[in-house]
Formats: structure tokens, sequence, C-alpha cells
């Protein structure tokens, strides 16, 4: 059976908070008055309550509610740049600017990209020694997702925040998960964002809402924010439908974050006391980390698919490969503490037995 | 009182179909079953279902599900641009890339405008005969909505669209509106849109659903524009929560069109009874119109407000301003059917007297 087939057959999945179906929407919507006036082009009481709500949680002046990050990322690298007068912006050779937009950032706002550091590790503050001054902006990512989810210290947070103040160059957070690293760094998302000039949060990572982002940062800052929306598309005359539920499920789910955490850093342990399993980061840093086999690619799908119908525990439903690593990230969220313990059981001493057999 | 706030208390409205609230939604949700998978990044039954079922409609081999016309207009507009290897473009001097998305048509995409026609009036045939050959496509909005909805004639539709093709420019239908025009050209979707290599069709003007569009044209165009989609920052995760809502209202209103077209002539004759008022145009095309009136735009807000007292029949929430023309826009949809007639003569016999006292 296909990878992906196994995987939506199993009665349990160790990642996520369930099925990404119409369900998520009708609950989000269950017990609101059908009265309640739209939002209209970015105007009216749901949009500009949850703007002012986000805006005060990570301690910025305001906020506004984009459709995606993609779009909302783009916008606040161009405003930097815009107001430096260079499209010179640095980030990570990972980051999701550089490999999931289709080079939407070069082909529509013609950024020159300095990568920081490489595909191994997370930016530290040795990285931005030597970058040019004619730089814009610099792009963190909290975790590095493409990194299994790892962190820079937030001593070096600090310091880099510094620099780039000194230094005359904006500093951005892509915070798609930034709620998800906040019981590692025992800080609050105000104490985080208050050391970047421009913020994103996304509503579909931990929080499991439907679509949707907050960029936040200062009033001049958003109010060009929006006007980037209105060029780029994403001006909807209604966004709400991804706009209550991202109010919903993060009401839900805001403190949750720190099991996740917990149950993260046990399922990993389970990962890691299997021969020859590995997780990145070791000790996981927040909700996620990734799972490295020792196997090709097809040889990990097979054997995972067989684990579901063994199991009927899910892993994954996608196996990836970078250089000469296979891997699967897991991002824990309700599902996990739905399984039973003895499934769990059951499912790490299928997988240690199938290792000995298969490598 | 203000006209916004004086039209939001009325009892019935001329234009549309009702309130943009959340029940827009939960009607179309209503029905639906919560286990129904969702789409994910432009993949799943949802999505590809009514891209397919649009692209029959429209006669074309492939269309995408955009958030936005906007976002779907850049795309369609730069593909052609690269097609050709000239960023020149052709359109009226009121259509929506103009005048509606903060000039990010010029500072995404770099497109070199040529306008046609003018402020008064639809491009025709003459408009395109000294062209340059350089132009890479031409862009016709049917009906002009900046112009109360105008329209050229269906020859002169076929004379521009083989003019095009001669010149190798390429034609695209900004056809927001396309489904409210046909019972006047009484032709069919298809028959329209095989004039032109890609169309664009929303989903929340007379099908009133709650955002979206479609983007047709042929497989190579629509995978170059989902490229472009993604770029932009409008492929989300899901776009369910449009979806969903354009096919319901899409099948609720695809054959009441004619009846809004009927209603449109009928109401604007009625404006034109009386002393001073006009419509643009005269005779409705579609199910929308201007009404013009001859009095500055605070003397007209206040007229207006003073009117939506008297009668409890909302006109508009907002006039207009163009030149020195003062003018409101009507679209009629369900609402107007609704009116009850003797409601409708009292609207029509108030307007007559207090136009005598006004001007």
């Amino acid at each position: 059976m296909k990878l992906a087939d196994s995987y939506k057959q199993t009665q349990y999945q160790l990642a996520g908070h369930g099925k990404r179906n119409i369900e998520v929407l009708k609950e989000a919507f269950d017990q609101v008055d059908g009265e309640m006036d739209s939002d209209i082009y970015g105007e009216g009481h749901v949009i500009e309550s949850f703007e002012r709500k986000i805006a005060a949680l990570l301690g910025k002046e305001r906020a506004v509610f984009f459709p995606s990050g993609t779009m909302a990322q783009q916008a606040a690298l161009r405003i930097w740049c815009d107001e430096k007068g260079s499209r010179k912006i640095a980030y990570h050779p990972l980051c999701h600017l550089e490999i999931h937009e289709e080079d939407g950032p070069r082909k529509l706002h013609h950024f020159e990209v300095t990568h920081l550091a490489d595909e191994t590790r997370v930016i530290e503050m040795d990285d931005l020694i030597n970058i040019d001054d004619g730089v814009s902006a610099v792009l963190l990512e909290l975790p590095q997702r493409e990194l299994g989810g790892r962190l820079p210290s937030f001593e070096t947070l600090q310091k880099i925040s510094a620099y780039c103040r000194e230094k005359g160059i904006r500093l951005h957070l892509d915070g798609a998960r930034l709620l998800e690293v906040l019981p590692y760094y025992k800080k609050t998302a105000s104490e985080v964002s208050k050391l970047f000039d421009s913020v994103y949060l996304s509503f579909y990572k931990g929080i499991g809402g439907i679509a949707g982002a907050i960029l936040a940062g200062e009033e001049s800052f958003v109010n060009q924010a929006r006007v980037w929306k209105r060029r780029h598309g994403g001006d909807l005359i209604c966004l709400y439908p991804y706009i209550i539920p991202a109010d919903h499920f993060y009401e839900k789910r805001k403190d949750k974050m720190a099991d996740y955490y917990v149950s993260a850093k046990e399922l990993a342990k389970s990962f890691n006391a299997c021969n020859g399993v590995t997780t990145i980061p070791a000790e996981p840093v927040s909700n996620m980390f990734h799972v490295h086999l020792p196997l090709k690619k097809e040889e990990a799908e097979a054997f995972i698919a067989e684990i579901h119908e063994e199991t009927t525990i899910g892993l994954t439903a996608k196996v990836q490969e970078r250089g000469n690593q296979v891997y699967f990230e897991l991002s824990l969220g309700d599902n996990y503490q739905s399984i039973p313990k003895d499934a769990l059981g059951h499912l790490f001493t299928v997988l240690e037995n199938k290792m000995k057999t298969s490598v």
C-alpha cells in the first residue's frame, strides 16, 4: 500500500490535531451568531478586534491579518527594503521564502539574498559579523522548521537583535511557530517579539486553524503592510472564514504548547531508544522534530507503511530526503495524548524489531 | 444620520442578495458533511472538482481557484507577458488593475500599461487599430463596472478577438461579472469565453459567494497560473472556506441572472422617470447600473439618508464622485424581488417630490 494511503487508514496519528476536514470549520463557527457582520476589505469588528488582540499578545503597536505567511513575509521584507533603498536581505538557506515560494520573493520583489549559516545548523551571532551594511533586513525563523525545529539560544537572539539595531538592519521574525517555542525559552510572546522589528505568526500550525497569518509591528509598518496586502491580491472582501477559526483555535490551544513540547521530548526519546533511529534535535525544543531513518527513501516509505498496517498508529504520510538524509517531520498536537499508552508501547516494540531485520 | 448608518437601518435594499454576515457561510456549509476532506495546497476533491466544473462552464481546458481576482488577473497578464518577452499590456483606464490595486500590477510585475478608450466609454475596435505590436495582452472587462456596467456589442468582441489573434496579442477577459451579461448577449459563458485566451470569473458579485475567483485557459497557462498563485502567497493550505460557498451560491443563482437583468431594466426606468435623475447606462445591459444625481456629493449623501429614513428602502451606503459626476452603483440580486410593489411605488413618489424641492 502507498504510504499516504496507509497513513489515512490508521486509527491514531502521532502528529497534529486531527484530520483537516470541514468539521474544523464547523466547530469554529458552531457558536458564532449568523447575524454577526462580515469584515469588509480589512475593516469591521471581526478583523479589527482580532488584529488588536494579537498585536497585544506580541507587544506590537499594530497587526494586520493576512491570508498567508508567504504574502505577509514578502510584504514585511519589501517594506524594510524600501525604507533603506536596498533590496538586499539575508536569511537561512532553508527558510520558507527560499524553498517553498517558487522563487516569488525574487520574481515579485527582486530581493538580493544573502544566505546565513548552512543546511546543517541555525543562524548564530558569528554569521552576522561580516554582513554587508547594505542589507535592509535579516529574517530569523524560530524554530527552524527544515532543521527539525532547532533554535538558537535566547542570548543569541538578544545579541543578534542588538547587533542589527546598531547596524541599522531590520530584524524580521518568521514566527509561524512562535507560540510553540515559548515553553523552551520560558519567555512570553512579547518578550521574544520585542527583539524584532516585525513579526509573523501563523494560525494553522500548532494553533490548528484553517489558514491565515498575522503580521505585526509599528503603526507605520503595518499601514504599509496593508497596502502590500492589497497589491498582492490578499485584501479579500471577507477574511472571516479564516479569522474566526484562527481566534477559536488560538483560544483552544494557546495554553497547551507546553504539553505539546513535553510530548515531543517524550516521543523523541522513544524514537532515539530504537537502534538506528535518531531525531533532530536529539531533544526537541518545541513541539516538533525530525525522525531520521538509515534507509533509502523508497525503503523508508515501505517500512513505515508496514508499521501503519501492523500498529494502526500513523507516523507520517510523507518521507523527505535531503542529501543522504531520509527523514519525516513530526509536529505534536492534540492527537498524541489520545493514543493509549499500550498502543504506543506496541508501536515502539514493532519499530525496534523491524529495524533489526531491515537495516 | 450618516449615509452608511441610515442604509444599515433600512428594512429593504434595492441592491444585492442580503447582508454580508456569517449566515452566508453557515448557509453554504449547512448541508456539507463535516467528514469531507479539506483541499491541501490546491489538491483534493473539493477544489479539483470545482475547477473542472467551472472550466467546463467556460469551455476551457483547465481552471484554477484563486483567493482573489486581483491575484488571478496579475498572474494571467504576467504569464502572457513572459510568453512574449514584453511587459506591455493594454486596458481601460478605469479597469480594476488601474484603480483598485494600489498600483500592485506595476510595483510587482512592472507592467507597461497603455490605456484604451477613456473614462466616458468602453473599448471599441477602433481603439486597437494602432496598438503597439509589442503589447503582450489586452484586457477587456465585461461589463465595465466603473462605467455603470456598459458593454461593447458581441460583434465588437468578435472583431477584437480576431484582430488580437492575428496580431499575436493575447486577449484576457475580466469576467468578474461574466454570468451577469449573458442574458443581454444571449450567449453561453463558453461562447463568450472562447473569444478570449484567459478568463477570470468572480464568485462574490452576482453569484454572492464569500470571496474567490476562477482563472481559466489552456492547460499550460493554468499550470503557470498555479505557480504564480504560490508566488503571490495565494496557494493557501485550505481554500474550501471560499470554494464550498462559491459552488453553493453558483448553483443557487446561476439561472437567476436573467431575472436580475430584467429587474435592473425595470428599476432604471423608474429612476429615469424622476426629473433630474439619470442612469448609466440609460437601459442596463446586465444586473447593474449607476444612478446619477444633479447634486454635490455631500448634498447627495444627506438626500439619500433622508430617503432611507422616510421609506425604509436602502438605495446605497456610498455615493461616489468622478469629475463633476455624482452617482451611486446598483447591482441587483435577490433583494429587489422581495420589496413590496407599493413600497417601491412610495420610494419613487418620495424621490420625485424630494428632487423637486432639492434641485
